[in-house]
């Protein structure tokens, strides 16, 4: 198995990446291979520094790195030497099985949607976040962001990508399905989810257990919640903010620690034929390291496979 | 100025319902009068047992009450001797000038939607929340769920409703207008979103500031947040919870004490001639009491008459 991973990506690239890479490696007994794209002289040397042992690496180079707050649909085609087309280059072309970076956010998704196909079926690829519960367990929000509008049918496709990913990489069986609404009972809420709810109640791949609300986001109720992109992108932003605003007010407490978003690795954008991880800008060593093992457990696992045979 | 009070409305009337009269009375020196409807040997038995002094109170009894999970059109109809229908008739007559209850929350917009008229222009009336900030200050968030689908120029008039509300009831002088958005840049969000911007730029009533994020909730970026009643209201139930999971796991702060909306006693429905305030079905005396100082300050302010000059 061969895991690309962009290392001029994000605001401390590309020492925290080799940091992340060293940390995989010193846990991961696999036989996985990474291939690391960054700039080759500037990561060989914090290889050396790091002591990383070179039996499980491949260094790419690219010359170009796309920039935080580069258009994303320009930079992919203008830099076709940086690491995130190379990424992609060699994603498409079967060299590695998965891309992980947490560069530009929108190159990412542009590279996801264009470079690679879509699974079979899917209408729109989606992207999910974790949700920490107050008891402990996590759920998954998605959409959060990919897909501003939705169509009923999308989040009904969504609802399944979402019940197969929490059930192989979150182990939580028969997933619980919560439509995101305003109210509990049936014909409850906007257009989209009234028109959604049925379509949910009907589908036999999911464990459909109807509405829920903001005040469940934080709780147990459903371990998959499903709303269209913007609603779930500013949920996901506000319980970020969380983590920083606790921080900020000193306030220690296990529940909050658990909004670091840096223990979760990354965003995998579901619905596309190989596995590509997003990362924050702002990812550390530890972010990096998961974001290479979920790209590892997606391989493994055949999460996408999966999707696909439930998407059928 | 009279006010009418639902004592029977909410988990806690009218025990509680006395006991908020008793702290207003208490504490206001005008020469508001406060027109209680309820069971009236109930309310005038608690209001003996409390010594509350009659000076400034009528009892107008009601037969009937609204119960929290009823049809609200239904029981509006059928109700007609209900403390809710009673207290909308009151008021559509002239004989109170603002109306408040903590019960059936869909009957109160049903009767403040059709007993009473919208204001002159108003498309759609709207309802807001307070949001807590880190800083002490306090933003206010609309449409909370009234409106789950909104138009562009519906947007356009919360935001100039919402600038009012700040101004003269909280107190904020030229209040910074936000578009709820999932980014900074102008043409980012969902269709509703893209086609509201433009709108929020040209609108000469407001400052409007631009795209505010998810992670700018709970920070001081905008004084009034503008977005449709399904993404506000799951905002709002979000916000609600944290003030039951920090409680609950025993996190001692003042910032998330601010989260408990008892605070801000009840919400006013904007855009409809008279005030109507519609409190939660868990209020006690604090909330009771601050709703009705609410009711007394958008008398006093003319916060109504002054939305409608700028909705011109």
């Amino acid at each position: 198995m061969n895991i690309g991973l962009d290392m001029m990506g994000g605001d401390l690239a590309p020492l925290e990446a080799v940091k992340g890479v060293l940390q995989y490696l010193n846990e991961d007994s696999s036989a996985s291979v990474l291939f690391l794209i960054g700039d080759q002289p500037k990561v060989e040397q914090l290889l050396d520094e790091h002591k990383v042992s070179r039996e499980r690496i491949q260094v790419i180079h690219s010359e170009q790195v796309i920039d935080m707050h580069e258009h994303p649909t320009k930079a992919l085609k203008e830099k076709q030497r940086s690491s995130i087309a190379i990424g992609f280059h060699l994603l498409a072309t079967g060299k590695i099985d998965s891309f992980i970076s947490a560069g530009n956010t929108g190159a990412m998704l542009v590279g996801a949607l264009f470079s690679i196909k879509a699974l079979e079926g899917v209408l729109r690829p989606t992207i999910s976040t974790i949700i920490p519960r107050e008891n402990g367990n996590t759920g998954l929000l998605l959409d959060v962001g990919l897909n501003a509008d939705c169509k009923p049918e999308q989040l009904n496709q969504f609802a399944i990508m979402g019940s197969v990913y929490a059930q192989l990489m979150l182990d939580i069986s028969n997933p619980r399905v919560g439509l995101m609404n305003v109210g509990e009972e049936e014909g409850k809420g906007n257009l989209l989810a009234q028109a959604t709810y049925p379509l949910l109640k009907e589908n036999k791949h999911i464990n459909f257990i109807g509405n829920i609300e903001g005040r469940d986001v934080l709780e147990d109720k459903a371990d998959v919640m499903v709303c269209e992109g913007f609603t779930g992108n500013i949920i996901l932003k506000l319980a970020e903010s969380l983590y920083e605003i606790t921080h900020r007010q000193k306030i220690e407490h296990e529940y909050f620690e658990r909004f670091n978003f840096e223990n979760y690795g990354g965003t995998p954008v579901l619905g596309v034929s190989k596995p590509v991880i997003i990362g924050h800008g702002i990812s550390k060593a530890k972010a990096f390291k998961n974001m290479i093992k979920v790209a590892q457990q997606m391989i493994e696992k055949d999460v996408l496979g999966k999707m696909k045979e439930e998407l059928k």
